[in-house]
């Protein structure tokens, strides 16, 4: 059982999708539906979900773990009752970033003798420190996304499209893994200087272009993430300048964060230093974030925020230069903070590719 | 512009992703974070985004849209209070399903002179009627679920296993559409007493099984829904008699929507009288649910609450029956309702399919 230590209330309401899977293992088929809760007490984890996953819940039983069943005539507000009146819970904490204000109005209406106590990121807390199951899986899905860019170099052609070679990418990683780890970005010339480049474009590859290539592997619901950039054809000197650059960013903040530096805004600051030190624009995102069962969780490693990094963390390195209308080169790697220094899960060679 | 009537209040604020997506085109790339907002006023509709969909909001703009850049600096709850002031909105709507507590005690403490008001379902109110293009983009969507039904029965041959099934089934409609419009379903014989069986096993296809299979693609944002079982080698009689209720009941549903009949919960009781009347146990979820920008919106077709159906309304018929660790047999349609009659969405045949 995951351990949500209760210091202020008797129990944790947990609403958030991802902090149910995390605790409970539930996984549902729709993350933007509510299809499962969790209360954690003192000893136990309830997990509440509907007939549907029937099955799924009867798995979910042992001396600290019980499922109820709720349905449209008994809801989580009603079964939610029921577990504090037998179990003597007075306080509830609630997750305040999760929890919907109509939600919340239910909940306290239906919850009349309970004290709701908001509570903030406790669960992702503890998210944040993955152990040697989450490790594996990151590290399994770090190697699988590395050989999935071995892959799609070599489909690399004149001729091919962006929407073609996402749509290779999201085969190979569905096919191999678990899953992508969100919707790849493959960018062609121009559209590289777009960070969330979403489209899927039907312009052919041509010689003497830039590739941007952004995708993850998912395995057992954890996610990789990294980021090259590749030319096909002899480079423009202003691209093999900025990726010079981009990658002496990419690498300083790597070294210091090998010789201990844990301060993500002193990383996120010293990686822009080289960059606008280049007279390049500098990026107009953080530095990094944290990986795990979400793609994007806390910390992120930015200057607007001094946050410490701490052994078990698993994050980004990914600074980029995008000029307006023009490309862009982001490099990013996937790594392990250890006690004293750092993992690199992303294995994929940084040195400039000429296809 | 999509048009929000504002009655009571000078503007709405709207956080639901899928919201914004409706009201401004906005798409982002990680539906569970907060990459965009809207603000809809009398004569025009704010979109908030950062830096990353810079080209995006650039697009959005005219006498009727602004794009308003928010940022770690500048965040949405000062581009709010900005824009109310310039404008003079006094009082602002929220959506309270969605808003969570933590975001409306941030609004309330950054807009101290603004009047904020839950709403409930403003926007999906009007996501409920489709309009020309909306249900052009449904038809495409039902009619490559049919085609890539086809294909699939073509790949149902013994030895090949649910997960390459669900597989081909993500890579037909990545490739020949917009992609998925959730995660198919393929549950050979007992998985499929799970209504949201979603594992992807490895025991091979035999002779003498039952394969159900639940999917739909996905065309300009919108979803096609559609369940078929078809049974490789003869099938058990009690797989056969049970089809021939199932069937009977979805038939009788789409009989009576078909002669006007609007009431989703009148709809749902005869369903379930059919089932019920041959001694089949009934299913453990409403008839169907209306589709569009997600795969479950409002209403519902269920005993549970009587809803009227209304013209331009897109909605699912899928009745089953799950005799639990034995199987199941769900057979759902999708359906465009009309003044006075209906436009079946689902092409894909019912008569029972020996391969």
């Amino acid at each position: 059982m995951r351990s949500v230590v209760l210091t202020d209330t008797d129990g944790l309401f947990v609403t958030n999708p991802t902090n149910v899977r995390y605790l409970t293992g539930f996984r549902g088929v729709s993350p933007e539906e509510r299809e499962a809760y969790a209360l954690v007490t003192t000893d136990t984890i309830y997990l509440f979900t509907s007939a549907l996953y029937r099955e799924t819940a009867k798995q979910f039983s042992g001396v600290h773990q019980k499922a109820i069943e709720i349905s449209y005539d008994h809801p989580i507000t009603a079964a939610l009752s029921e577990v504090c009146d037998k179990t003597r819970i007075k306080t509830v904490g609630f997750e305040e970033t999760n929890l919907t204000v109509w939600e919340f109005q239910t909940l306290k209406q239906s919850l009349p003798g309970i004290t709701l106590t908001p509570t903030h990121g406790r669960v992702e807390a503890l998210r944040q420190m993955k152990n040697t199951e989450e490790l594996k899986s990151t590290r399994l899905a770090a190697s699988l996304t590395d050989r999935c860019f071995a892959y799609i170099k070599q489909r690399l052609k004149p001729g091919i499209t962006e929407g073609k070679l996402a749509w290779e990418i999201e085969n190979f990683l569905n096919f191999k893994a678990g899953g992508n780890a969100f919707s790849p970005i493959v960018a062609f010339n121009e559209h590289s200087a777009m960070p969330h480049y979403h489209e899927r474009g039907n312009n052919p590859l041509r010689k003497g272009s830039l590739v941007l290539l952004d995708f993850g592997a998912k395995i057992n619901g954890y996610c990789a993430d990294m980021t090259r950039v590749v030319f096909l054809g002899t480079p423009k000197d202003a691209w093999v300048s900025t990726y010079t650059t981009v990658l002496a960013a990419n690498e300083k903040a790597l070294a210091l964060l090998k010789n201990g530096e844990r301060n993500g805004a002193t990383l996120d600051a010293v990686a822009r230093e080289v960059i606008a030190g280049a007279n390049l624009p500098v990026y107009p995102h953080s530095l990094g974030h944290a990986v795990g069962l979400e793609i994007h969780e806390a910390p992120r490693l930015t200057i607007k925020k001094a946050e410490t990094l701490k052994p078990g963390m698993i994050v980004t390195v990914e600074p980029g230069v995008y000029v307006e209308g023009t490309y862009g080169i982001r490099i990013e790697d996937l790594i392990h903070i250890n006690a004293n220094s750092i993992e690199l899960l992303s294995k994929s060679t940084k040195e400039i590719t000429i296809l």
